[in-house]
């Protein structure tokens, strides 16, 4: 039997919340006792806050950043410095050893500038490579793993990348090596019925229930990304894919919490 | 024979100048290919700029920032951010594969708040410990390690730490496996006679020199504390402390640039 492997993504609502961040680190501190983990953290609103007070410009395009020069400064300080080396930090006092890192470091995420026929996106990577050696190397020595959201072109330029892309893509590479549960964390129960009650968690999504879902436009916009991402993970020999709320970290991750996105069975 | 094991610190007048930057990592990157390298970075003027511009007091007591919550947030994204990826994204489109870290990562550096009789440091850390095995295994995976100047208390606190006690204290606990050489580079081409005259480098201090540069005051502020922790190294083990022009990174490796500082003969 493989080794289980859990890569979790945890989204605003929890970053820009100190005491949300430090309860759902001490689940993941327990989580990290029994099976190997990586995190990986978006940015929250602390980027836009930064970006307004130093008054740079914010322009968003389909729920992406545009990232210009002044920006990508911007969220390497606050991805790769303030938010991962604080998480780190908070894990390492629970007894919890992490390494953060970022996708230029020992070559573990390698991109390329986004190429978009009419939006410019600017500093913003797509993912071609993820150094699995690097990163197995380190799961193996008993060490978790905090990754922020930028990566590398392999020239020198930092890149700005989707960290739920970046969840999905470490889960699929590592696929190989390990059974790997990937876990969407984020401010709702799950895929709700209504998007306003927490108690209409849509328990399992297969890739005919999600067309349906589409067509009744219970699922649109931002979810949609997410949702494509987690059945192209489950394609490429993810093992389950679950989405919910990062204060129910344990039952995600005991399925008895959140929306778990599967293959159709047979 | 030991392996040799080069730390390089680097200081405010290489980070501050994009073109000297990549020009010594690209020394750097060639030093790498033949030994074992460790390059902790200070912070620059980036910090103090970013502080301006955030209306974010900066305070210095005896050429040490005072840490405040605010400043050390501010340290941490650029010391640990902006900084430190933009040097290891830099390494890698050089082929040499580094990997950025901060004290708080793999429990790297635990230090404590500065107590002090009469003034309030705040969020600065003075070193404790390093944790040799996680450096020494990423070293022997071929990893250079690419060190901002932040620790951790291990109760979830990051801290402000001066780069060069850093580099001090890392060269020193290495220097039981490997043969270390401590190399501060800087503005000037070493230590000066005449500080305003690059050529008139003083090639070797030892105890007793130093002591009489000290009373002819040829030797005198920022520079003393600099020194002292050269002596301390040499005293705990490490091979050679070289002070010298960052531009001239082969030449102090080489030991035909820049001040040596070294044990009194017998």
């Amino acid at each position: 039997m493989m080794e289980r492997l859990f890569v979790i993504k945890i989204g605003g609502n929890i970053i820009d919340d100190d005491d949300k961040l430090a309860s759902f680190l001490t689940s993941f501190a327990a989580v990290a006792k029994n099976a190997r983990v990586i995190l990986v953290h978006g940015g929250g609103k602390l980027a836009t806050k930064l970006a307004a007070q130093l008054g740079v410009e914010q322009q968003m395009v389909d729920g992406r950043r545009v990232t210009d020069a002044d920006t990508l400064k911007i969220v390497t300080m606050v991805y790769a410095g303030y938010i991962n080396k604080n998480i780190v930090a908070q894990l390492q006092a629970k007894g919890c050893n992490a390494v953060g890192l970022c996708g230029a470091d020992g070559n573990l995420i390698q991109s390329h500038k986004r190429k978009h026929a009419t939006i410019d996106y600017g500093f913003v990577g797509d993912v071609d490579s993820v150094n699995t050696k690097f990163l197995n190397g380190l799961l193996q020595q008993g060490t978790n793993i905090v990754l922020a959201p930028i990566t590398h072109n392999k020239e020198g330029v930092l890149l700005n990348t989707n960290a739920d892309t970046i969840a999905q893509e470490i889960a699929q590479v590592m696929s190989g090596l390990y059974e790997v549960h990937l876990i969407y964390s984020f401010e709702k129960a799950g895929v709700l019925m209504d998007a306003n009650d927490d108690a209409t968690v849509i328990k399992t999504i297969t890739p005919s229930s999600y067309n349906e879902l589409k067509a009744k436009q219970v699922i649109f916009a931002g979810m949609i990304p997410k949702l494509d991402n987690a059945f192209a993970a489950i394609k490429k020999g993810v093992h389950r894919v679950v989405i919910g709320k990062a204060e129910e970290l344990e039952g995600l991750i005991e399925s008895v919490k959140g929306t778990s996105i599967e293959a159709e069975s047979a």
